[in-house]
């Protein structure tokens, strides 16, 4: 009887399941990674980690590709082998940072229970995944709602919102899968480090031209602007309504804030410094995607702003190809007399600097000012 | 200005998007579809359709592979490369099917908007991501609720709640990403076809050593055995408590279903059968990975659950390796004048089946009996 179970069962197996994948990634107890693709009949493979460049893997007799990195430090990493040209994730890991351009796998280095992004035995908030049809870009898409632990529907006051946006290449899920943005909340909650907000990751795309042009040669002129427009119109016209319906959220500005990663963070800063009226707290991490002709993107942007802007943080990891620009704007915001906090971290354009981004900022919002 | 602009985005863009892929898969209005893979250095490159046997690919001069399909009819199929033997996702298509074992790729062929799976514009549902620690399994995991369109939690009655089961090697995820339950129930209501009903979709797994042998060698012996008693174990004492606290559902067994496809139909039959005053629905599509002894896994079973059962729906496709098992299971339940309903249907071990059969099972839910 037992016999012919795990005879059925092998069965299904082997329909499914790749030969024999070695172990991969294994993570040694000192933080070094060893990566692993079994691969007899490929003639050369290599590593990328994060955004470093290829690094040539070494085969062994029976045609497993290694290769193992120095010690890293805790930390959530992506990666992707290069297997005879051909973009390749790796068949024995199963965590995966899913993008619409180019999907990597995601090895976690685990570290103690502090970091922001380790999951702790602490009360646990829920994400909410909405679907509707935009009148405004013509498509079905969906956003997501963290609601905090405990979320209480009739609690006074309402909850403060945060509207965080994700970068290029990126869907609604990032922020809440491998920006673990509902983790990072969930630990700052816990320690009193954030008051209970509830947070809304859109789809930040208003048309799909400025994405299709990444897969099949330049961009169709203005598709880019014209997303920008397009996806503030339907986040302020379509999301935000729906949001405020079903939520127990204030209709506030000043508990409302908007934040994003690259052009995301270049949206947030269009969309909330033009609408200083509707978001006093506005945070731009590793902006990119926008020109220099700041005067043109912020037209009645000055020093009155500052009477109702409660926050503008911008960051940038130093080693980010975009640290150049944020200088720029921040240089420019100087002059203009607008007050921010200019934020440079150490870092690439990476999420292992967006989630302490996102776990240093979330603890500015919403406190009351002197 | 622009010029400067450009330059900036694509700098982002060399970082992060593989050298221009070659469009795949492309749809043709007649239902063929081709698939491209960019591989000038490659050996060999073969093309895995559904559960077909791999098909070489063809290359042509600058190095892109290529296969095209006969007509399909419309709906959605997965797909992956073999490129020298290394299974690789289409770097060309954001679409996926998830996986923890083979992620595959993912093409719809459209069809008309009265196939279940379309998205049309009727109201829709929303999708809940509840995370909890398990004492049982001694994890932290998840579990999905689906609430239909316009759920009012002071609706009277309280709604039905159907527990909605995936199978081996996928996770939590399945049954609403590739599954698309959630668009099948809103056009169902929608058509008035289904009673609003909400969804629970749990993890399927009660210890990940049934999961990790799937990679490195056999199963550890009674670990599946393990698995199930531990799953239905924390569904009944951990995952249904927090489903009738959090949301407005009868706590009644007549308005509670159970059904899964593969590992999770035989979990449904495990957990249905053997409860019959907590789920008096039940459905198993697919069924796979339990033994021959129906006596020993079912002790209670008889002509007496009749008088509780209002539904066991038992599906299966022709062509699945597991159609022996669900006939054994047919012939045995007929045996013991259990009540119930066999249902064969065209199609092989696939979620082209299970879309399916969740369309016709659902509208059964639920329904006064004369």
């Amino acid at each position: 009887m037992k016999y012919l179970a795990l005879s059925v069962f092998a069965a299904v197996f082997a329909a499914i399941a790749p030969a024999q994948p070695p172990v991969s990634p294994e993570v040694h107890p000192d933080g070094r990674v060893t990566f692993r693709l079994n691969a007899p009949a490929a003639g050369a493979v290599a590593l990328r980690f994060e955004s470093d460049a290829p690094v040539p893997m070494k085969k062994d007799a029976p045609g497993v590709w290694s290769a193992t990195t120095g010690a890293l430090p805790p930390d959530i990493y992506s990666y992707s082998f290069v297997a005879d040209g051909i973009p390749v994730l790796d068949p024995a890991n199963p965590h995966m940072k899913y993008n619409l351009v180019s999907s990597q796998s995601e090895v976690q280095v685990p570290g103690p229970a502090a970091l922001p992004w380790e999951i702790n035995d602490v009360p646990r908030g829920t994400i909410h995944h909405h679907f509707y049809k935009s009148a405004i870009v013509g498509d079905h898409r969906d956003f997501f709602v963290y609601t905090p632990p405990g979320y209480d529907p009739a609690a006074k006051p309402a909850y403060p919102v945060l509207y965080l946006l994700h970068g290029f290449s990126d869907d609604a899920t990032a922020w809440s899968t491998v920006g673990r943005a509902n983790v990072i909340l969930d630990n700052l909650i816990a320690r009193g480090q954030a008051k209970p907000m509830l947070i809304v990751m859109p789809l930040g795309y208003g048309n799909w031209d400025a994405l299709i042009g990444s897969y099949s040669g330049p961009h169709k002129p203005g598709s880019r602007e014209d997303s920008n427009a397009k996806f503030g119109d339907s986040l302020l016209n379509e999301v935000i309504p729906q949001v405020e319906r079903l939520y127990h959220v204030s209709s506030d500005g000043k508990a409302r804030a908007i934040a994003g990663l690259s052009m995301g963070g270049a949206q947030s800063l269009l969309i909330g410094l033009n609408h200083p009226d509707l978001f006093a707290w506005i945070g731009a991490f590793s902006s990119g995607g926008l020109g220099h002709d700041f005067a043109a993107d912020f037209p009645s942007l000055g020093q009155s702003a500052n009477a109702k802007l409660r926050l503008l943080w911008i960051a940038c990891g130093r080693d980010d190809g975009l640290i150049g620009w944020n200088q720029q704007i921040d240089a420019w915001l100087t002059d203009r007399g607008v007050s921010h906090v200019w934020h440079p971290t150490p870092g690439i354009h990476s999420f292992t600097v967006w989630r302490r981004n996102l776990a240093e900022f979330a603890p500015l919002l919403f406190r009351e000012q002197p």
